[in-house]
Order: C-alpha cells, then structure tokens, then sequence
C-alpha cells in the first residue's frame, strides 16, 4: 500500500516536472525541522534577488497562513498550502498550488515544505532540487536520526549560525558526517538573522538553474 | 483506514495502560521537534531523582541508538525502539518494550518519542501523561502550525530559555495563545543547560503520580 502511494505520487511529481519545465521555472523544496528557519532563508533569498529574479513561493503547513502572509507582504505571488494534519507535501498538493500560481511570470519558485524531518523526505513533488534548512540548536547528531532527509538533500543549509558561542555544535564533525551519506551534497553554514552566508547560497542556486543577474 | 489503524493503536494502547497500571508504574510520552531537547530533559530529571525513584527510559527514534548510549550511562534500564522511517512511535512498539523492561522494579517510565510535532500527537501510546518540548530558537508561533500536539498535551516545557537573550521568543505571548487551545495545560520554563525550572517541573511530575520522595 505504502508503495502504491508513493508510485502514484511519482506519477504526479513528472507532471509537475513538465509542467516546471515548459514554464521555464525552476522549483526547489525546502524542509527541515519546525522553526529551523524556511521562511526566514525564503525572506533573505526574495531580498538578494529582488529586481533580478522574479519568484514566486509556495507555503505548506500543517495549519494557518502565517508564513504566507509574511512573504505576501514582500509583494511575491505566495500560494498556502494546509495539509490538515498531514505531515508532508505530496505532489498532488504542489499540482494544486501550480494551478493558482502565475507560472509564466516567474523564475524561480520556493516550496516551502511542513516543518518535519522525516515524511518530506520519501515524497518527491517535482522539484528541481532538495534543500535541507538544519540548525545550529537542533544539534549535530541529526544525521544520525534523520539519515533519509540528509541522503536525498542536494544542499545542506546550516542555519543560526550566529548562536555558534551559545551552543556546543561541531560544524566540521557534522559536515564530515553528512558528506559521509551523500558525496555530492553542498553544505552552507548560514545566519538568516545576520545575512552571513546568504551570498554563497543564492549563487549556488543560481548556478543550479541556466539564471542569468 | 487511517481511522482503522488508530481504533487497533487504541486496543493495543488500553492494554499497554492496564499493564502499566498493574505494575504501579506511571508513565510519561515525552513528545517534541527534533532537537528540542527531550534527551536533556530525560538526564535532567533522572538527576534530580537519583536514588529517589526508579526510572526506566524507552528511546525512540527513526534510526540509531545514540540516545539509549547516553542514558544508559546513567545507570537507568533503557530500550531503544528504532521506527526504521516511521515518524512516530504507535502503542505496538510500546507494548514490545515494555516486554523488554523490568516493570515491577520501576516507579516512572520516560518515553521519548520520535521528533516530530505532528504524527506523534495522533497516536496514544497507554502513557499517563503526554508531555510536549517547545523550545525558545523554534519561535513563538509553532502553537499555530501544530496545533493538536499543543492541544493534547498535558504539561508543555519551554526549553533553552538561556537563549532568550539572543532570540525573538515571547513567553508570554507563547503561553497565551497555548492556554487559548488547551486550558488545563501546565506550562514550564525551563532549561537544560543551566538547570532552571527543572525543580518545578519534577515537582509538578510526582505531583501527577502518587509518588512521594
């Protein structure tokens, strides 16, 4: 049964991929733990591209539309999902959202998954990358707990970084580890309250997609 | 069928709870995001109860036993429950630990559950008490977006109040709107690095049980 849901899901994951892809939009998938700091990256991401890049997002959450109002107000097309107690996105969701979503207008689109380390993992949407928010706080044995999320990443993000002195978190210990799962991940230690980081990020992600600036 | 499957958890949970209730051993689901801080919590309180009552830890996590490595250095009975990519624990996996515990020679049970602020809260386990980890670096607004585990639990801990100083965190603002969802909820400041509110914690604990120490 698990494996019925996850081939149709496939199924509607490659619409969407066309459908991404005649439109000329590059998508990626955000997930991490709660509060690890989506919507903050998404924030600092709009204002590092704004005028250069036109994006749209894509808010899931279990409930409300906090984040959505937030990004709304940064004058992007925003798109809230609520899964009603469903502890991930699927692809089904994301074709919904497309439908409402102006696709020809935009670049590069920002899903931002539900806050959860574990179901997000096993359900492709059709994105064109996988990138994992971790945190500072939430510790670095998280690969170890998590191994899934931490394998099908594209880009590791290490977020909080400004609470480095506060917290006992090896950044090098935990990159070895995750590189040790996944050869080929790009890992980016971040401050989205500072900014530290950001630049490295958006420029790999523009290096992901045929974006010009 | 989903709602098959939590009818058959419910059946298997009743009969953890009768075993539990037999053996006068009392039972605590400590639920949370990943990294919150239900380990710490767990060494916290078996600390402040050495050779005052009997503990046992029942560890559950998606993959590893780092955690049952950690308590068991404790000198706690402790069994590991990995879910291998299940996001949460169900009432079967409790009734095989606790086949794998000595339970007549044990006052308090800790179980700590997968992290995870949404699955968790639709399965019940037989525990006595549900106990929910906030913490200050995921934000004030979780109350919002995971609302049933706020709703269903009976004491929510807000962890790593030593970063209040260098996070946007309202406390007050928090417990308002969580006593707005859940009005016989108990609420805790604490911190498991410094050991603040922990003795308000434990006392609330045994206060729930028929324990004296």
């Amino acid at each position: 049964m698990v494996k019925d849901i996850l081939d149709a899901n496939e199924q509607i994951a490659q619409r969407n991929r066309n459908l991404l892809d005649s439109s000329n939009l590059f998508a990626v998938n955000l997930m991490s733990s709660p509060g690890a700091g989506k919507t903050s990256l998404i924030l600092q991401t709009i204002k590092s591209l704004k005028g250069k890049i036109k994006i749209g997002v894509i808010e899931g959450d279990v409930s409300s539309s906090l984040d959505a109002e937030v990004i709304a107000k940064e004058g992007v097309p925003v798109v809230q999902i609520n899964t009603g107690g469903g502890c991930h996105l699927d692809a089904n969701m994301l074709s919904t959202a497309l439908d409402n979503m102006p696709l020809k207008e935009l670049k590069l689109l920002l899903i931002e998954n539900v806050g959860n380390l574990i179901c997000p993992a096993e359900f492709t949407l059709g994105e064109h990358r996988k990138v994992l928010v971790s945190s500072i706080p939430e510790g670095d044995d998280k690969p170890f707990k998590y191994p899934l999320m931490f394998h099908k990443a594209d880009a590791v993000l290490i977020n909080k970084i400004d609470l480095l002195p506060y917290l006992n978190f090896d950044t090098q210990a935990f990159s070895r580890v995750v590189r040790g799962m996944n050869e080929k991940v790009e890992i980016f230690p971040i401050s989205c309250a500072t900014g530290q980081g950001i630049e490295e990020w958006v420029s790999w992600l523009l290096s992901q997609t045929s974006l010009q600036v």
